[in-house]
């Protein structure tokens, strides 16, 4: 029941010229779906990451931090579906760099130059030796038409493929970005994990590269949120192959900032697909916070209301519940906010001011701007210039469903 | 459905001498239902309340700040239920002092010596002329044997009342401590508030009074969450009349610590209701946080845990899931939490440590604890020797059906 998550078609899912994908049947997810996927790298390819913050980071995660950390560069990437290789103790650690190797020797390359990434159950050990088998096949099925089938594999419990591919002038040369994203659905007990990987022609200096995959995180997936809760295994990664006649090796080169610009609008897109396809997910909301002292205060604002259980049940009911919108403004935690100075819209209605509801208000204003799919919460604080957006969706009967599911 | 809530048997509800209760009907919540409460308390009374730490305050809320710091003693609460009268601006104002001026006039006392309360819808005008009209038969009604009957007049979503009265000897002396509450149930959209009123026949000098209901509250009302919501009306009051022969005058004086430890006792079984109360709730689960380096992290530990939608449905299905739960202590905010210094308990089965599962656990065993209806979730951090507790309950469908419920 996604809402509005368009696929684009094939031929709207240009190749990043330097990146191949393979895909493979692991078994390790369940039988006849491909759970294994592969992306390869031209030489020269910068490549940056973010990782989750969650303190119980899975060995994956843990292994790609030292392995960017390393003097070599990175050509490949190993992801597998089904298990999250999280809460897994020393095992896990080893499971995730016996993985490395075993690509590094198929690829010919070193395993400090292969990034894992797992995403699924948590607390089981990886079945390594399933992954290991699949490989070789994974590796044979390398090409570069393969983003729409790896946003497939990537899957776990994602309802649809997420995808992600423009084209944009830089200078005169004409760049591809292309990426794909999975969820952070917890759909079944323990299923977490959100990925995002993003691929451009253009070349970036590596160190350049570092601090635009910051950026871009915190213009997109750090700006969702669902549940509010915060996986394991949750990883963003940026690959840039100079493949395109483009070379940006300093903050200063114009095209710096369009390609950052390209770059955080594709992944903003794979993360609001993210919202669109969380579980029981019948409304995407745009909570938009404007007028803020500081970009911080602006934030607590918006996860305030993008995370009250009152505020989204309300939204699945299409009630114009202007009550919890203001409560969660007022314990959002800025102490001296004046609730005075604050306006509240609901897409373009008016509905309160001065702390209480807009003369002018009328409930079935309200009322028609909840019945669509998606909705534009409008805040303003009055007290400064800062502001910032985050994206969620609404809180369901399905979502309790599917999260009430005993595992099986 | 509330979860194992009991309601004493009037034999065991105890007046507290210097406190007389009346309640009338002012068919403000709805027809042939007493919704009008007032308490009437002795000269010398000592009076002190906590309050919501929203910014939107409601108006009664800004009214009984103003009279508990003013120079005169409070004789007198008045309360009603089916209007909350917040976000209703300078015309809340007006009314809520309205109130206090028509009660002061029927006992024959100052406004200022009034404390109101309203919980109920927000955004809606307070109907004060029918509060007003219903203060004399609330008047008339005024007697120290109406505990069970003002919990009733206080509740609005609640589904049971909720009182607790207890005896104790302070030095030779028999003292009562008899309150009661309402939850934080927002069962109706815009139906809020979580109310706290007790009293004791102790005298303590106002002062202290006012330090031991900020520790009264910190050991109970603040320790409870239900959807993480802190609506705009929430207060808690302790009135001492003075009416045994026992009169603190100093901290130091060993009846303080007595009568500081039973209060809060007394204040957490009336929190501990309105979690048993809570919408849809069909578990009760206790958080306890241990080993941790201060007493604001193991907090903000076991409010992850207990506010995470993951781990709430979980719970409601039973499923004793880890992967949840060390998930939510990972992204609670530590950010030097090693992970392996972790313990976890369901219940009396160790279920997890050295940030895996634990060796011996065996599914069937959290399955078992899981299925109980009270729940004692207990984690070790290894960090040091503060621990805090927390109660909440589960997250159900009904949660959501409750909520999602068109106001009607």
């Amino acid at each position: 029941m996604a809402v509005n998550l368009v696929i684009p078609p094939e031929s709207n899912i240009f190749p990043v010229p330097g990146v191949q994908i393979g895909t493979a049947e692991a078994g390790v997810r369940k039988a006849g779906r491909r759970d294994l996927t592969v992306f390869r790298f031209c030489e020269g390819t910068s490549v940056a990451g973010v990782f989750t913050r969650n303190r119980f980071r899975a060995a994956p995660v843990r292994v790609c931090e030292t392995h960017l950390a390393g003097s070599l560069d990175i050509q490949a990437l190993v992801v597998n579906t089904g298990n999250a290789n999280a809460g897994t103790g020393e095992a896990g650690m080893q499971a995730a760099s016996q993985t490395c190797i075993a690509l590094a020797e198929v690829l010919d390359i070193k395993p400090q130059q292969v990034l894992p990434f797992s995403t699924g159950v948590i607390l089981e050990p990886l079945p390594v030796e399933k992954l290991v088998a699949a490989l070789p096949r994974a590796a044979a099925d390398l090409d570069d038409a393969h983003w729409l089938q790896a946003a497939h594999s990537i899957m776990t419990t994602d309802t649809q493929p997420k995808v992600v591919s423009r084209r944009l002038k830089l200078g005169d040369t004409l760049v591809t970005i292309t990426g794909i994203s999975k969820g952070a659905g917890m759909i079944r007990p323990n299923m977490a994990t959100m990925l995002g990987f993003l691929a451009t022609d253009a070349g970036i200096a590596p160190e350049l590269l570092k601090d635009m995959v910051r950026t871009v995180a915190d213009q997109s997936f750090n700006r969702i949120t669902v549940d509010g809760d915060t996986s394991t295994n949750d990883s963003f990664i940026i690959a840039a192959t100079g493949k395109a006649d483009v070379s940006i090796e300093a903050v200063s080169d114009p095209r710096y900032t369009q390609l950052l610009q390209a770059l955080s609008e594709a992944a903003c897109e794979l993360a609001q697909k993210i919202v669109r396809d969380a579980e029981g997910a019948t409304k995407f909301m745009t909570i938009q916070v404007q007028e803020a002292g500081t970009s911080a205060e602006a934030l607590k604002v918006a996860y305030a209301v993008a995370q009250s259980p009152l505020v989204k049940t309300a939204f699945y009911a299409s009630d114009p519940n202007l009550g919890r919108i203001l409560c969660a403004i007022g314990y959002a935690g800025i102490d001296d906010l004046d609730i005075g100075g604050i306006r509240l819209w609901l897409g373009d209605v008016l509905v309160a001011s001065n702390g209480e509801r807009h003369a002018s208000y009328r409930e079935e204003d309200g009322q028609r701007v909840m019945k669509e799919a998606e909705i534009l919460v409008r805040i303003a604080l009055g007290r400064g210039n800062a502001s910032e957006t985050v994206y969620t969706c609404d809180f369901s009967h399905e979502y309790v469903s599917i999260n009430a599911d005993y595992r099986s």
